[in-house]
């Protein structure tokens, strides 16, 4: 008999769970349509240098080699590709330019609970607008599709890469270093971040100023704890970027879900300004993500300046079928049927699910039957 | 500045060619489901070991290490990955089961008009079910899905690939003897097969019937074109299922795009029955193709008899596209204008796309604009 093992860290969907991706891909995309998104499609391979315009990724990738001794890769993301395919199709069109995505993308990872080698993104990019509406466009719609898929309680923490950018710009540390202190801030790990700046060559206030950004997170008031900034130009205009931003997503009436956190950094090379991060309490990973990144299009030759998000769909979708299977039912019974269904009506209009005993089982059984599951209310109402 | 090429053989879609792709995904999807055919999705990679179920396809391969120590491949096909996934995961469920599927994959060939080596295939896979019934449902759904996307002149060529099995069965050929005849039968070439058939130690009668395999297309009267056969049980069996398949084919409404022709056997090496491939005359390539693979299942551990096929996507939107662009109209002018209407009128009740020349011009000035656009047809209607 043949081996049928399927590499590590993939899957098989089986009808259910495709029935689930096609529902939430055909919401995805009625949305991005209807603010004027378009689908393109690029290729599943791309060469090694195309990929590397992401940054250091290169140990997370696929690679082989071509018949025509090129190296390539399986993508690892979508927004290099579609730089390359706008720097390559679209440098005379009108901009700005709404595309969307549907892709598979690879990542040499560690499996791990809704964490793929090969993972579904949807996303858009926004290409050739700059300023805060942009911006607040793109990150409202990445709010706007996670309700629409029906996500509680979405939070995104937002922030501008510059102000990390240019903090650490104006002090003398070394390129590989600055990379593993904005790790450390990533990974909100305080006690190694403070070790390590301590050995830093730079001024105690910035180094007090970049050890706190862990945990500078909540309304937009967090940002008058950064201290020490008011001397450095690009840092200040980078906050007042992040203020503008803000505003314009509040004018969206999307500010409810908006955190700002300087702790968000993205991994990824080529952001520059605003950046986000999507999170459900339920999950450690991050839902979806985004930024802007107005020097990307410039690599392949065509200044263009844009902002764009992926929805991680595999993990979104993990979370859905548990808020859903969560979600608490009611089961209304009792010897009137009368008042059960008159209850029953008063609990759905409160929005609930409620399931009416047409059964008309004796209390115990229905004890019994819920046993079992821990999602069910029951309500049993005596004869008066 | 980055270079921007992508790898040979591979593409870029912009969104006009997405939107006709989902537009067809979507006919294609309504139809399959319309006959019970539920969607599933296998890993963009397989084990080789899998992937080699298919047959001697391994020069087509995008092959690459695992870290773990595998040897990896892109996905040639799909019939195989759902044959591994139906073993694995569908095995106790009520069969028969169908499948479909909407999916891109890879081989390695020299890129040609509408031959990439990132393709995109839809297909149907029906498990758990023998007969002819079987066959001439997925054949059928074949048909409709092409005629359903508006496909014109499409012919399907049927064989059973147990008739030149089961003729070769009986002689002394060796297996890659017999592996180029089946090429040179399938390429038509009958000056190079009736040369190498010469060589073999077997009856003469039975070379004539192998070499006259290739020249036997066209209504169901061909079989009995098939000399010699008669002692041969199994491909007397053979012309006896084709037969039964003919009849339900028949049943189902779809003679019409129906032709027998002996000499399609079809690459893969799974087929054990009847197989079939569709055509346009517009394009050398098979737009489509199947048949019936009763132990392919059985090399993952699952005895089930299948059918099934895939639809050549980019072949399609290609042939679709010549097609509709190449679709005579008529432009119907002249001094009369109720005149105009009622020809145009007439016209379009017998099923051809008519414009009215709306704006009056003479003669001369309509001659001149449709004088660049060869798929207009002029209609003047001189005032009596």
């Amino acid at each position: 008999m043949r081996n049928r093992e399927i590499p590590k860290g993939v899957r098989d969907l089986l009808p259910d769970e495709v029935k689930i991706r096609r529902d939430l891909e055909k919401k995805a995309i009625q949305l991005f349509s209807s603010f004027g998104y378009e689908e393109v499609i690029t290729p599943t391979v791309e060469f090694l240098e195309v990929v590397e315009a992401s940054g250091n990724i290169r140990e997370k990738l696929f690679l082989f080699m071509d018949r025509e001794g090129g190296i390539l890769s399986l993508r690892p993301e979508m927004t290099v590709s579609i730089a390359r395919m706008a720097a390559t199709h679209m440098r005379d069109e009108i901009l700005p330019r709404r595309l969307y995505y549907s892709s598979n993308v690879f990542r040499h990872v560690e499996p791990h609970l809704a964490q793929y080698r090969e993972f579904w993104q949807m996303g858009i990019e926004l290409l050739g607008a700059p300023g805060p509406w942009a911006d607040a466009e793109v990150i409202s719609l990445a709010v706007k599709t996670a309700l629409d898929f029906g996500l509680k309680n979405l939070k995104v923490s937002l922030n501008q890469i510059g102000i990390f950018n240019s903090l650490l710009d104006e002090s003398a540390i070394e390129p590989e270093e600055k990379t593993l202190i904005r790790n450390l801030v990533e990974k909100k790990d305080l006690v190694e971040l403070t070790r390590r700046l301590e050995k830093q060559p730079i001024d105690d206030k910035l180094k007090d100023t970049i050890a706190k950004l862990p945990t500078l997170h909540g309304g937009l008031e967090v940002l008058n704890k950064l201290a020490y900034i008011e001397k450095n130009r690009a840092a200040v205009n980078a906050v007042k970027e992040l203020m503008e931003v803000y505003a314009a997503l509040k004018g969206m009436g999307v500010e409810e879900q908006i955190l700002v956190d300087m702790g968000v950094l993205r991994g990824l090379d080529y952001y520059t300004g605003v950046v986000f991060e999507g999170f459900s309490p339920e999950l450690g990973y991050g839902l979806l993500g985004g930024g802007r990144y107005d020097n990307l299009l410039s690599q392949f030759g065509f200044a263009c300046p844009a902002t764009g998000f992926a929805l991680g769909m595999d993990r979104l979708t993990l979370v859905l079928k548990n808020q859903e299977s969560k979600q608490v039912r009611y089961m209304v019974g009792g010897p009137n049927m009368a008042a059960n269904v008159r209850k029953a009506d008063e609990l759905r209009n409160a929005g609930n699910i409620v399931e009416l005993d047409v059964l008309s089982e004796n209390q115990a059984v229905l004890q019994e039957k819920l046993a079992g599951n821990p999602n069910y209310i029951l309500v049993y109402i005596d004869a008066e």
